[in-house]
């Protein structure tokens, strides 16, 4: 993989191209971007054509395969919209005049190249390329085999429109799809600043376990809703439908419902709403009994062991029933993947202890973990969640695509 | 070693205990370790002098190794330094209310458990556990086998202090000085959240290729220093001899001169305070020509190519010489570890220019890169210095050892 090796030094040398380029141009060769992606949607749809022609129709990665003209568009107006987004870098971050006249700036600053490795979806190619970009980076990507005619027709237009800007190729590098060029990536110590694996926990888990380079873990939520003594039955019942049923393919969705001993007799009420989409539910001996004769028999299962700290990623559902706050505590410090953890409360003080203890990226108080997602925080796009504590927690923005640097201003200071 | 694995979960389970005690406690323990530290000095020297009956006189490592009254009521002084920060977490980082009437606070936590690998020193067992408790984190401790009673003979004292705070003995662990300890820590992913390597390069090339846990790399400095056409000579030759030789063991220590063509003639004057200090110099054909005379021949050699890039850590440095500015950010880029690269300049518009285009945790303009330091910086204290650019930069204080949680406060909220 020597060439993969070249190849990265040369993106290496080309994001130093991107320090000089003022933010307003970057907004512009993005603007430039999307209009190209409509310009050439044939092309891109008949090199799509090619990748769905080696994919069974009943593969669950055909949808995500999946190019079509609405896509295309979706994909071109969220360029337009990154190019739209303020430049997270040549920010001052912190200033300060130290007391022997040294003078300190922390200026925030694009991480340089970024590595992506991902799977079946080729809009990725387009997103990652312009969040990098709108930070100032360089990247790297890695996309799935059974996508590469599709993620090369991607990178033939920003290439193409890079060259109208007088920006280098070698900006986006596109390695070839093939595992030894993932562990040429993972070990280019020097060369690519930070790898952000997106797809499955099998990838996920390859990644981590395998880089030399530093890595930002995204994945899995296994993600749980305490119904606490003091809540409110009617915005709980919406919280957890919410939570369950929105998008049950997500990681911010609900996969145990925790509730007060003191509230079983509120579960008929609270689970009318998953009882009407099917969702089949595990439930402990209390939970099963509180629920019995007025759940469906059919969708309505004794929990076993393994239905806790499972992420169900479709309409399943377990619940666990605590004796008081403390167990509820309890039970999700063991089980949860700290991504998002919600309590359903009207009494202050157990609201402020939940916030405080449970150690989640977001941690909800009366409202549905379905929040947690950049565009939602405000954030204007998302590069993704992050499951890990170190750099970035939680969705990721344009500022989990910098870092920053000591700008040192002095007159011929010297340290004693 | 599972019962490394098993003491590293009990770690996990007490840092939980953290998150709960007052600021101000921390603090007053940590003053009570500091005292304790004291008054059992005899102790601690007892056991240090086992280990220093194992380690030749002649090896560099014994003066690491060697704990005296002195350097025991410096490391007691750290601590208390230490207990009078102020607590880095708890901190509201951004608040805001979306349109949806969502409250968003991002507040500072504790990162849990961090886990640092080190070699000789024994202080750094102290150093350590005082910042990282100070930011609310239980800490995994590997220390170096031939420190290892000293090691013992700290833990064991910060272990009392912590008990006559009620805190559990496990939110210290001292792992067992053996390899495959090391192997169990890198490897422990969902119980250490970080780990911080602190020795030689081996050291770190290891932990960074082997860990599978979140790693912040610090390390080696390849420092340049650039006299500029426009420096002003007084300002260039105090930077240098400061830069070089404050003390020449240390990460920030200058290692090649760049100078401008321009100035060559002033090199015999950049260089004089050198010579008193008998620097060995490596220069370039047109620099070894100038100073030629001028440097005392026995140290005036010329430069090979192993001589740039190359991180001296003793009374050695290198020149080289450039046209123009162009050509010393070229030789920079290529050579730099981007830990400290500096200036010496008086033209604003050339400053400016380095400033920004050299890539480097921290940049300096007519300053001596001595000054890459936490406690110079003003941080308080410095857990190293990150050569990363994920999560955190240079030096680093106690905001290091944080990261942050979304707390998200609503009335029944849901997502359309």
């Amino acid at each position: 993989m020597q060439d993969v090796i070249a190849s990265l030094e040369k993106t290496r040398t080309a994001s130093h191209a991107l320090a000089a380029l003022p933010p307003h141009r970057v907004a512009e060769a993005l603007n430039a971007l999307a209009d190209h992606i409509d310009a050439a949607a044939a092309d891109i749809l008949a090199a799509n054509a090619l990748d769905l022609a080696d994919m069974p129709k009943d593969d669950p990665r055909h949808d995500r395969l999946l190019l079509d003209a609405p896509r295309l568009a979706a994909i071109a107006g969220d360029v337009r919209k990154v190019a739209a987004l303020p430049a997270p870098t040549g920010i001052a971050l912190e200033q300060k005049t130290l007391p022997n006249g040294l003078k300190l700036e922390k200026r925030s600053v694009p991480l340089g190249v970024v590595g992506v490795i991902y799977e079946s979806r080729p809009n990725v190619t387009v997103d990652v390329f312009a969040l990098c970009f709108r930070a100032g980076n360089a990247v790297a990507l890695k996309g799935g085999k059974e996508a590469d005619h599709s993620n090369r027709a991607f990178v033939k237009v920003i290439h193409e429109t890079l060259a109208t800007f007088g920006l280098p190729a070698e900006l986006v590098y596109l390695l070839p799809p093939l595992r030894e060029a993932t562990t040429a990536l993972l070990q280019a110590v020097g060369l690519v600043d930070i790898c952000i694996p997106r797809g499955s926990q099998a990838l996920i888990d390859h990644v981590r376990d395998n880089a030399h380079i530093p890595v930002i873990e995204t994945g899995a939520g296994i993600v749980h809703t305490y119904v606490d003594e003091s809540a409110d039955a009617e915005k709980a019942k919406k919280i957890i439908e919410n939570a369950k049923t929105r998008r049950v393919s997500v990681c911010n969705a609900l996969d145990t419902l925790v509730i007060h001993r003191a509230r079983l007799a509120d579960l008929p009420f609270l689970c009318a709403p998953l009882a009407a989409q099917n969702v089949e539910i595990f439930a402990d001996p209390y939970a099963r009994k509180a629920l019995s004769g007025h759940y469906p028999d059919a969708l309505l299962k004794a929990a076993r062991d393994e239905d806790f700290g499972r992420e169900f990623l479709s309409y399943k559902m377990s619940i666990r029933t605590v004796e008081n706050l403390a167990e509820a505590l309890a039970h999700i410090a063991q089980y949860s993947s700290r991504h998002s953890e919600a309590i359903v409360a009207e009494d202050a003080a157990t609201i402020d202890t939940f916030l405080n203890a449970v150690d989640a990226a977001a941690v909800y108080a009366n409202a549905s973990t379905a929040f947690t997602d950049g565009g939602q925080f405000g954030m204007g796009a998302e590069i993704g969640i992050s499951t890990q504590k170190l750099h970035a927690r939680g969705p990721m923005g344009l500022q989990a695509l910098t870092s920053y640097k000591w700008i040192v201003r002095g007159d011929g200071h010297i340290r004693l």
